[in-house]
């Protein structure tokens, strides 16, 4: 029988789980230092909720999709926490706006698995639902900074940035592509083959001199005042792309660290639900892609109720920052338990008394293991040092005669003896 | 188009995600303490891995089992969390055991909804593999007795015990049934339909003799020391049922709160995989039915690997018991925001500097929100009151200039200016 999980799905042991909760507890408090609360959408939902949003890739190839065996309805898990979340909003037309919450949870997708992707992959979103403001964008840029900081990437990674209307300006109206999206897939690929094969491609889908002037357009990259100020002389005229020059032109003003923006005309975004600023967040190393993404979607919730809501949110892709993390050395995976305390008992007979100390100490909120194998103490001594416990408790008839405990501290090297009732600060200190 | 979420299925709003969120990290607070560590296993299970261990009802109709639309492969949503920690341990025979894990995640079910039971739902599992030892059963008892204590339920619940040994002696092997199930299935339902419900459904089984016999074994009810004697004078001949009876009685000799525990016959637990001890937690009320179950599974391992692995384990259905402390007033859901303060910017012209504001106020670790819907103070004041924000911080032109910020504690009834760099301490009291 195959014990492995199913392809591209993974256990996530002791070592990677701890890192991962972790990160997901610093994510959470910045979130909420935002004001973000959280809502929690079901791991399955209706096929037709999420049919027709995400773009034709997605929806033929990427969805898990299933019938109910019971029933013939249709299914999927979802996709995303984006779409599920404007469900829950086009539902709840009494909820008072702007809706901030945030989730951070499992997705499913039926990629191909690679390095750092996985058919089950923890999203962790930010969403602001009800301002058509610079302001809804500029603070999800800014929480997404807090949070790439509070986990420790200060520095190490830039934020891209472009706007869907600027680029329907320049390549559908400007350029009058009626198909944009093969010319938008080409270029997102620029990080991965380069100028020429993006011109190659190009050239293939437009011909040589349509291809000249997309390569010309992508040539807007770079500080984000600079760029804009050179979009709005060169394409000033167009009505769509100033919308979409001007909105982010607020967003820069806004943004804590401009310094960390880059303007990127390559960058597209896959997901066929964003009408306004875009992002991605990527790490200088390792070059895995990005790590977070998101923008504006003014139209989703409403193909899903009768009223329009305007809605702006980003998302962190949690799995391929921790593996991208753990391989430049930024994450460890060396704590591979919580315990801190594992109390030896020394012989058999003291295992009761082992039990008490255990108590004690779990009491006082540390986290302690006590034998359940009826193992000899050097087995006991052996496994807590395999686990990587910093802190040994022994327990023998000496110290039960005299209600006492001795602990030992691999790092310090020190052994003491203290009287139970004083066990705490001794402990304390040996965990300092 | 249908906007809830599919049959059985739920989105959980901002205050009840808040509560399920303090719940659960009261939970894994405990589990830690007892040095249990995170193993994270997927969502969706190869459907082999699942068959053939939970039993009948479960194998046909409440598993959500579905073919991989690409490749005809059969997958199924995890049923429970034991089953993926059972086939976790069975492909890492390089694993130190005891390993000790503990897992809180959704996990899925074909059942039909009513009131406290969802199609999904979190679980809360602790489990110890690789000790046949009782210490390993009355360590699981131990800290799911101290996880209902630090969520409140101090006192108001009973641990209800029995063990698969002692049911297989008497049923099987004294009264000769060679299909127990149905028995075991009908004496489950004595909480729901009363003993002569039972002794109805037991004569339609076994006829009339026999279903008085079954009703008399019924009888070993209560204080488990008791019963236990009880059933060592009258059935000591019956090894199956004496093994559990000894091992039974040694896990109760190492509970920390012997009180807390009863013993009852007519406790079987539905999955197929048990094979020693098995538990219920039942709360005074509301009449829910158990809100947490386990026990020991020495040979689900062994189903999947070539080694025998024994187990033990149990579970919080967390939903279950949400429901249950909200209706009976144990829970709250009443806190329907992190969010501390909110910022109100008086007059359009102060807005950058509410946003200084919130960000120092953000820095210092509080969660504040801000404007982004240009709205006026009235409409800013309005909305954070209906959300149960404690605190406002006024910012107006005064403010700015003085580079101060007035606060207004609605439960205080306080209102005090205080200079921006002063605002930390002020603040923590009036949050106090």
């Amino acid at each position: 029988m195959e014990l492995r999980p199913p392809r591209g799905f993974r256990d996530v042991p002791p070592e990677l789980a701890i890192l991962r909760k972790e990160i997901i507890s610093r994510l959470e408090a910045v979130y909420r230092r935002y004001g973000f609360d959280p809502l929690e959408t079901p791991a399955v939902e209706h096929w037709e909720v999420l049919a027709g949003k995400y773009g034709e890739e997605a929806e033929q190839r990427l969805i898990w999709r299933f019938k109910d065996p019971w029933s013939d309805r249709e299914y999927a898990l979802r996709y995303d926490l984006t779409v599920p979340l404007a469900r829950y909003v086009a539902s709840h037309p009494e909820m008072p706006l702007p809706f901030k919450r945030y989730q951070i949870a499992p997705v499913w997708r039926h990629e191909e698995p690679q390095r750092g992707r996985y058919r089950e992959f923890y999203q962790a979103d930010v969403d602001i639902v009800g301002s058509p403001y610079p302001e809804a964008d500029a603070e999800v840029i800014n929480v997404i900074v807090d949070a790439m900081e509070a986990i420790g990437v200060s520095g190490g990674f830039r934020v891209m940035i472009n706007d869907r209307r600027v680029l329907a300006g320049l390549f559908e109206e400007e350029l009058g592509l009626s198909d944009p999206l093969p010319v938008y897939r080409a270029i997102d690929r620029l990080d991965k083959v380069g100028p020429e094969g993006v011109r190659a491609e190009l050239e293939r889908l437009l011909g040589a001199p349509a291809a000249s002037r997309v390569m010309e357009l992508l040539s807007f990259r770079g500080e984000p005042r600079d760029v804009l100020e050179r979009l709005r002389m060169e394409h000033g005229s167009n009505k769509r792309a100033v919308e979409g020059i001007e909105h982010l032109a607020q967003v820069v003003d806004l943004v804590k660290r401009p310094s960390a923006l880059v303007f990127d005309m390559a960058l597209v975004r896959g997901l066929d639900y964003y009408t306004g600023p875009i992002l991605e967040v990527v790490l200088d190393r390792p070059a895995i892609g990005s790590v977070a993404g998101g923008g504006r979607y003014d139209n989703l919730i409403g193909l899903l109720a009768k009223r329009q809501v305007p809605a702006t949110g980003a998302s962190i892709g949690l799995d391929r920052l921790i593996d991208a993390g753990v391989e430049v050395g930024l994450f460890s995976t060396s704590k591979r338990t919580y315990t801190q305390v594992v109390v030896v008992n020394v012989t058999p007979e003291s295992f009761r008394y082992a039990w008490r100390v255990a108590d004690q100490l779990r009491s006082w909120g540390f986290s302690v293991r006590v034998d359940l194998m009826r193992s000899g103490q050097d087995v006991q001594r052996r496994k807590a040092s395999r686990w990587g416990v910093p802190v040994l408790a022994f327990v023998g008839p000496q110290e039960e005669s005299a209600n006492t405990v001795t602990f030992y501290s691999q790092s310090k090297g020190e052994r003491v003896t203290v009287p139970l009732g004083e066990a705490r600060q001794v402990l304390e200190r040996l965990l300092s």
